[in-house]
C-alpha cells in the first residue's frame, strides 16, 4: 500500500502508512532449495547442474550451508569451474573447512587458483594452522607467494583487505588499446570499471574510468583523459575504517592501494567495504555492550566462547560495584536513620546509567562516523553541560512532584519530606549531569589515548557516575537530614 | 611501520605491531582549505578557479561548509555548471538552505535540473514546506512531476532510495547499438556500469552489464547475453534495509526498482546503500540507547533538541525504577535486621543491567544483519540459557568468595556470613540467568510483534530485571536469614 497524500509538513514530506512489505526473498530460496535437494536425492544430475547454472553463486552458497556435506559435495562439483570459487568464497569458515576435508589436493589447487586473492586470503586466515600449511604447500608457487604478502599486512589495514587482480594500462596507450588490453585480461579482474595507469617502476600516475573510456574516442591517448591531479588514494598501513569513510564520502567504487614507495600494490573494491562498514559497526555494538567483540556469527557461535568473551568484562565491572555497595556500607547508620532513602538508589543508578549511555553512545558513533574528532573537545563539553541541564532539570521537577506526592501523607517523616525530596532531586540533577559530561568526554579522551572509545561506553562509565551519584546522595542526607 | 613475521598461530595469522597510520587526508585538506581562502581574498578568481576544477565535488563542500555563506556563494558561482550539482548534493542540509537563499533562482533551477533525481528529492525532503514550495514551483514541469512522483514513496522504503537516471536498452540491440546509446545518454545516468532491458511496456527483462557488453563481440545480440534467469530486484516497496542486505549478500553495485506491474521504475545503486547501512547501524545505536533516533549530526544539534530525543525514555526508566525502588520500602524491615544486604544492589543490578544487555545486543545485532530470525527463537533461548548459567556460575563462584572473604570477621554476622555469601551468590546466578534469557527473547518477541527490536535493549531490560533480581533477593534473604 503506497502513501497517498503529498503533503507539506516541513521534514516529513512523504505520504505513508506503513507498507506492506512482499514476501522476503529468502523464503522463496528457501523452497528452491529443497527442490534442488530433492533432485539431488533422484540423482536428476544434467536438470539439477542446468538449473544451478542459472543461479546466483550467493545463493548456491547458501544451499550448501544448509544441507550436509556430502550432499554439498555433490553440488560443489557439478559446477562450472569458475562459479566453484565464487561460490567457495561466499560460504561460511566452517563450511569452507568441511568442503575442504572432502576434496582432493587437486580440487582445492584448482579453486586456490580461481579465487580472487583477497577471497583466498581471508579462507587461508579462517583455517586452523595445519590446515592452512597444507593449502598453501598444494598453491602454486606464484600465488602462495602473493597470499604470503597479502598475509603479512596487520589486521584491519587496507593491504590486508586489498585485491591485485586489476586493470593496470598505460598513458601512452590509446582507448582502442585499453579496451583491448581489458578484453584481454578483463574476466579474471575484480573490476574493470576503474582502471589504473602505472609507469615503469608500477608508480600510479592516473585514473581512468571504464565511463570515461566509453564517452571517448577510439584514437584518444590514456595519459589525456585520465585523471591525475587530487587522486584518491590508500596507503597499505592505513586503517580499513579509515578507507570506508573515504569511500562514503567520494562515492568510491574502488580505491587504489599504493605502498610507502608510492608503487600501486593492489585495490580495495566497494564489495569489501560494505563489509568493513557492517563488522566495523558490529565490534562496536559489542564493545558499546561490554562483550569481547568477534566476527562470528551468533548462531554459529558456542555458549562456552559467547560465555568468556561475556564474562570478563561483567567480572570487571562487578567487582567495581562492590566497591560502589561500600558506599553504602559506609552510610549504614544514616540509612538506619532513614530506611526511605534506600528506596531511591535504583532510580539514581539506572537514571545516572542510562544518560551516560545516552551521550557516550551519540559521541562515539560521531568518532566512528569521523563526525566528530578529538579537537572538538570543548564543543561536546559546552554541549553536553547544556543538555545534561536541561534533561536533568526536566527528570528533578518530575522526580520532586512525585516523591512529595507520595509520601507526603507518611507519619514517620512529617514535615522532613520536602527536604527529602529537594535531596533526591538535587542528587538526581547532579548525576544526569555528570553522567552526560562524563559519557561525553571519556569515549574522546579514550581516543586521544589510542583507547578504543567504544570501551569506555555504557558499562563503564555507569559503574562511575554510579559512585559519584551515591557519594553525593549520602553526603547530602546526612548534612540535611541527620 | 609493518608486521615482520608470518607465523602460524591459528586464527591470527597476520603479523604484527600495532601499524603507524599516515597523517589523515582531512588534515592536508584543512590546509588547502586555507590556501583557497586566502585565494578568495586576494581576489585569484581566475587561478581558483583552475585549481577547483581539479577537485573532487566533495572536497569542495568541505570547503563551503567551512567558509562563511558569502565566499561560499563566490566559490560556488565559479564551479562549470555539472559540478555544481554535484557539490550542491554533497552539501549539509542547513548549508544548502543558505546557499539557495543567496542565488537567484534562474540558479536553483539550473541545480535542479542538473541534480540526480534522488538528491533532488533528498534535497526537497530536507527544505522547510515553504522553500521547497518555491523552488518546486521554479522547477521544470517534468522535473517537478518527477520529483512529485518520488516523494510519494514512503519513508524508508526503496522508492524513497531510488534514482531514475538509469540506461535502459531493448534486448533486439545489438553491442555497437548498445554502446552508441550509452555514449549518447550516459553522461546524465548514475551509473552504467549496469544496464537494464525493457520491453515497450517497460517490463524488466534482463539485465546486462558494461563488463559484458565490454567483453562482448560487437555484433552479438543483447537478447542474447543478457542475464535473465533469478535476477535481483527490489520492489518500490520493501524496506530499505532488506535493499541493503541484498547489496551485500551478492555484491550488488546496483539495483533494478520494479513497481507492482514489474514495471521498471528506477534503480538504486551502491553509494546510496552505503549511506543506508551508517544511518540504519547509527538509529540502532540510538535507540539501544534509549534515544529517540535522529539522522542529524551530534555538532550540529541543539542541546534543546538533544534534551528533547534523551528526556522521554529516561522519563520511562526514571519512573519504572521507582518501581523498584518500591520494593526496598517494602522489605525496610529486612534491611533494618541486615542493613549489610543494602550493599549488595549496586552490584546486583549492575551485574544483571551488563548481562541483560549484553544478550539484548548480539540478538538485536544478529536481527539486523539477518542473522538471526525469529524462526531461532528455540536456538536462541537453548543458547543463552547455557551462556547465562555459565556466566552466572562463574560470576557467582567469585562473588561467594569475595563475600566470605571480605566479611568473615566482622562480629555483628557471626555464623550467618556464609548464609548471606550463599544467598547473595545465588541470587547473582539467578540475576544473570534471566537476564540473559530476558535480553535474547525479548527483541525477538519484539520483531514477531513488528515492534522495533532495538528498543527492547538495555535500558528496558535493565529495568525489569532490576525488579525480579532485588525480588528474589529479599525474599531468599528474609526466608532464610530471618
Amino acid at each position: 500500500m503506497r502513501g497517498f497524500l503529498f503533503s507539506y509538513s516541513g521534514k516529513n514530506l512523504r505520504g505513508g502508512e506503513k507498507h506492506s512489505v512482499p514476501p522476503a526473498r529468502k523464503e522463496i530460496r528457501m523452497k528452491t532449495f529443497e527442490t534442488y535437494e530433492k533432485m539431488l536425492d533422484n540423482k536428476q544430475y544434467h536438470a539439477l547442474r542446468g538449473e544451478l547454472i542459472d543461479e546466483n553463486p550467493a545463493d548456491i552458497a547458501g544451499l550448501i550451508e544448509n544441507i550436509p556435506v556430502d550432499k554439498a559435495v555433490l553440488i560443489f562439483r557439478m559446477l562450472p569451474k569458475d562459479m566453484e570459487a565464487e561460490v567457495f568464497a561466499d560460504l561460511f569458515p566452517d563450511v569452507q573447512k568441511e568442503l575442504i576435508g572432502k576434496l582432493s589436493e587437486t580440487e582445492i589447487q584448482l579453486i586456490m587458483e580461481e579465487l580472487f586473492l583477497d577471497d583466498a586470503v581471508d579462507f587461508i586466515e579462517e583455517m586452523p594452522a595445519t590446515v592452512a600449511k597444507k593449502i598453501l604447500a598444494n598453491a602454486k608457487p606464484e600465488t602462495r607467494e602473493e597470499i604470503n604478502r597479502l598475509l603479512k599486512y596487520p589486521e584491519d589495514s587496507a593491504g590486508s583487505i586489498m585485491t591485485v587482480e586489476y586493470v593496470d594500462l598505460k598513458s601512452e596507450m590509446t582507448v582502442r588499446e585499453a579496451f583491448e588490453r581489458i578484453r584481454k585480461t578483463g574476466t579474471d579482474k575484480e573490476t574493470i570499471y576503474t582502471c589504473y595507469v602505472t609507469d615503469s617502476e608500477r608508480k600510479l600516475k592516473g585514473i581512468v574510468s571504464a565511463k570515461t573510456l566509453m564517452l571517448a574516442e577510439r584514437d584518444e591517448i590514456i595519459g589525456e583523459i585520465m585523471e591525475e591531479a587530487n587522486l584518491i588514494i590508500a596507503e597499505t598501513l592505513e586503517d580499513r575504517e579509515e578507507i570506508a569513510h573515504r569511500f562514503n564520502k567520494y562515492d568510491l567504487l574502488s580505491i587504489p592501494v599504493v605502498d610507502s614507495e608510492k608503487r600501486l600494490v593492489g585495490i580495495i573494491t566497494v564489495d569489501d567495504i560494505a563489509d568493513v562498514i557492517q563488522e566495523e559497526a558490529t565490534e562496536d555494538f559489542q564493545k558499546m555492550a561490554a562483550i569481547l567483540p568477534s566476527d562470528k556469527p551468533y548462531l554459529k557461535t558456542t555458549p562456552i566462547i559467547l560465555a568468556r568473551n561475556r564474562i570478563v568484562w561483567l567480572l570487571v565491572l562487578m567487582i567495581a560495584a562492590m566497591i560502589t555497595g561500600s558506599i553504602l556500607d559506609y552510610y549504614e547508620t544514616a540509612i538506619a536513620v532513614v530506611p526511605l532513602l534506600v528506596t531511591f538508589i535504583p532510580m539514581l543508578m539506572d537514571t545516572g546509567g542510562n544518560s551516560g549511555s545516552q551521550s557516550a553512545t551519540m559521541v562515539i558513533r560521531g568518532m566512528a562516523l569521523a563526525e566528530i574528532t578529538p579537537r572538538d573537545f570543548f564543543k561536546v563539553v559546552w554541549k553536553e553541560m547544556r543538555t545534561g541541564f536541561l534533561v536533568g532539570c526536566g527528570l528533578s521537577a518530575v522526580n520532586f512532584i512525585r516523591v512529595w506526592f507520595f509520601y507526603r501523607n507518611r507519619v514517620e517523616f512529617g514535615g522532613e519530606i520536602l527536604m527529602i525530596s529537594a535531596v533526591v532531586s538535587f542528587t538526581l540533577l547532579f548525576t544526569v549531569m555528570a553522567a552526560n559530561l562524563i559519557g561525553g568526554i571519556l569515549p574522546i579522551i579514550a581516543k586521544k589515548c589510542k583507547i578504543d572509545p567504544a570501551v569506555m561506553a555504557a558499562p563503564l562509565i555507569t559503574t562511575i557516575v554510579d559512585a559519584g551519584s551515591l557519594l553525593v546522595f549520602f553526603a547530602l542526607s546526612t548534612a540535611l537530614l541527620m
